[in-house]
């Protein structure tokens, strides 16, 4: 008699929300330190000091300015400093009316997937994907279908993307760099992929947009540059959030960028008003607008990831754990030590590893490990690492 | 090509909106002083001292812990404050399991809306009525049924209201104090409405949940009491948000109530939980989740709305216009001196003076003016509405 979906999809939650709930109970239970919880991509660097310096500022200004409705789109000086900024690091031609902030990146992707969305339309994700594409595709009554990744590294497998495009793809969406593989697409699977589209989208007569999810964009490693999508793919659509680069997850505060060359450039930011009204977003959060407005390119000190990532990824390959190398985001993507990666996490809790199976990610046989953590949980966690392969190795298992 | 729904949406944007962009454009031609724009229901009244006293305390904590990510549903010991002020101030038994944070009133609603919504379910409002409640209606599949007001004082026409309740009837939406009105319902109003909907209940076999919508729950005048519906009406949502009662409404931060006797309570927290995923909503911004739980039985200095209501309805009655003296919220909806809404108020802008036709409000003929404004608004518009009303007396209008 409730919606019955929204029933199924409250009822039988995130998965990693689950395991997260489940290490609060341990921790609670054997204390923090014993619980070696690597669920959840919430930032364990603390928000540059500039933040705080932006709010405290803030604070000063008059109350009923600072904490007022801004348009929906979002104030108009900060639009203008995100399109700047955005121009002076990507060589771009953002102007405010082609920003639309929003309540971080949940609200950025949802919103321009309801914005171009009619009943049937097919959306096009690679494996491994964020589970909750599924839910906002299948929410705006259109289709999911998932491209599965090349056998070899986790790049985007063409032969079989070309397979899933047809007449009825509204949109393709790209995660890089990627959670939960942590893998940053090359320039050339960027220009492969906008070189595809467009032929297709001249075969079908119709657009076939490109929407990059990308909070992970300032994270990165070793030098690594990831490709600016808008300059290779003219109908592209910019999903950021601030969460992650501004260790900002809670407060959710991010934005849409569309390029004004985009195709039915009016009409699209007409449409992302729209979806948004209707998705119930007012405007995007007044304080932390103004305070992204003051950091916009700042970030807080991603060289604790790196130091994480180096330790977790040499540790686990030592210990014989198979995975990609990260170049980007904060997660290690590891092979399961048994085919099903749901038994293999049942199994780690016994040592208080808390790892996210890789199935919900459209990519069984894996474990995502987020190492958004301190240095010390990596540390403690070594042993039980070793413990649980060392489990496998001796085929003590039923 | 793009999702027609949400473009139509967004491109015959919200009246109120596109009056307050014109207001913003005219106060930059002829200074603010010259514009009396009543249209946008932002409090004029800062946030009272307490939160930014909180803001403060909070950015003295670690940043990684105020800006993370919150459970869905909230932090706990938030829910936990929320739930107990509730039970003390309204004398109800709600616990943290029931309130579920959101980003403000619109995401209150529209998460209550979709938790119910199956497609083809019908929702009944009253009006005038809040115009979002058909896109948040329609957005669910659902239908929007509207009962009309008693012919003097914005009661419920019960008469009315039966004719409109049928099986198919999922929810009641009620919102008072009433945005546009201002009226309040009386408790005898509440009763009549509570058994009528039990009755049907019955009736029908199956529950007609009573969703109330009351931002405005605390801005109230003259030692009113407003009901709390929880108390009357079993199968009740609560609906609220902190935007102006703290004078908050950028910060997007409000909760949803739902108390643990309400039929299918567990499946109904579920659905909400959803909702909110389908929606896109992660959590509520966390820092002014923090400052809500510590501010939460203050207000703003409400004194200010009552001086400014006494003042309008003085001056206004006093120069001829017809309106009911509001009891509550911040609005006086106030006769048009022409059948058409919308003529009237295009002549008002021609004196500088920005009012809301009450047509998007489901009640033609009307006019809402927002009084959350300067005391020297009101008074500088005095001769501006002499003006208009002396046009209309004089017969010039062709």
């Amino acid at each position: 008699m409730l919606s019955e979906k929204c029933y199924e999809l409250g009822s039988k939650s995130s998965i990693i929300r689950e395991i997260f709930a489940f290490g609060q109970m341990r921790k609670a239970q054997v204390g923090p330190d014993q619980v070696y919880d690597f669920s959840l991509g919430n930032p364990s660097i603390p928000a540059p000091p500039s933040v705080k310096q932006a709010v405290m500022e803030l604070m000063d200004t008059p109350a009923e300015e600072v904490h007022a409705y801004t348009a929906a789109s979002g104030d108009l000086q900060v639009r203008r400093t995100v399109a700047e900024s955005l121009n002076r690091r990507f060589s771009e031609e953002f102007t405010e009316e082609g920003i639309f902030m929003t309540c971080g990146a949940a609200a950025s992707l949802n919103i321009s997937i309801r914005a171009l969305a009619n009943e049937g339309d097919e959306f096009i994700v690679f494996a491994p994907f964020f589970p909750e594409y599924r839910c906002w595709v299948e929410g705006a009554g259109a289709i999911l279908k998932v491209s599965r990744p090349e056998a070899c590294g986790f790049q985007i497998d063409f032969q079989n993307l070309e397979q899933l495009l047809s007449p009825k793809t509204k949109a393709v969406i790209v995660n890089s760099p990627n959670n939960p593989s942590g893998v940053v697409y090359s320039e050339e699977t960027i220009r492969r992929l906008a070189g595809m589209l467009e032929k297709k989208s001249k075969e079908y007569g119709s657009p076939i947009y490109l929407i990059t999810d990308e909070p992970y964009r300032e994270i990165v490693y070793d030098g690594i540059q990831v490709p600016f999508v808008t300059r290779y793919y003219r109908n592209t659509m910019v999903c950021y959030s601030y969460s992650k680069s501004l260790s900002l997850p809670g407060e959710r505060i991010g934005y849409i960028a569309v390029p004004g060359r985009v195709q039915d450039y009016k009409r699209l930011m007409a449409a992302i008003g729209g979806a948004a009204r209707m998705l119930g977003f007012v405007c995007a959060p007044s304080l932390f607008q103004q305070v992204v407005g003051r950091c916009v390119e700042e970030t807080g000190d991603i060289n604790a990831y790196k130091r994480n990532r180096d330790l977790l990824y040499e540790g686990l390959t030592r210990l014989g754990y198979t995975c990609v190398k990260p170049q980007g985001a904060f997660y290690l993507f590891v092979q399961s030590l048994e085919e099903d990666a749901y038994a293999f996490c049942q199994r780690a809790k016994n040592y208080d590893l808390l790892l996210v199976p890789s199935d919900d990610f459209g990519c069984p046989g894996y474990v995502r490990i987020a190492y958004c953590v301190a240095e010390k949980t990596i540390v403690g966690a070594m042993p039980a690492f070793e413990k649980l392969a060392k489990e496998y190795k001796q085929g003590q298992l039923c």
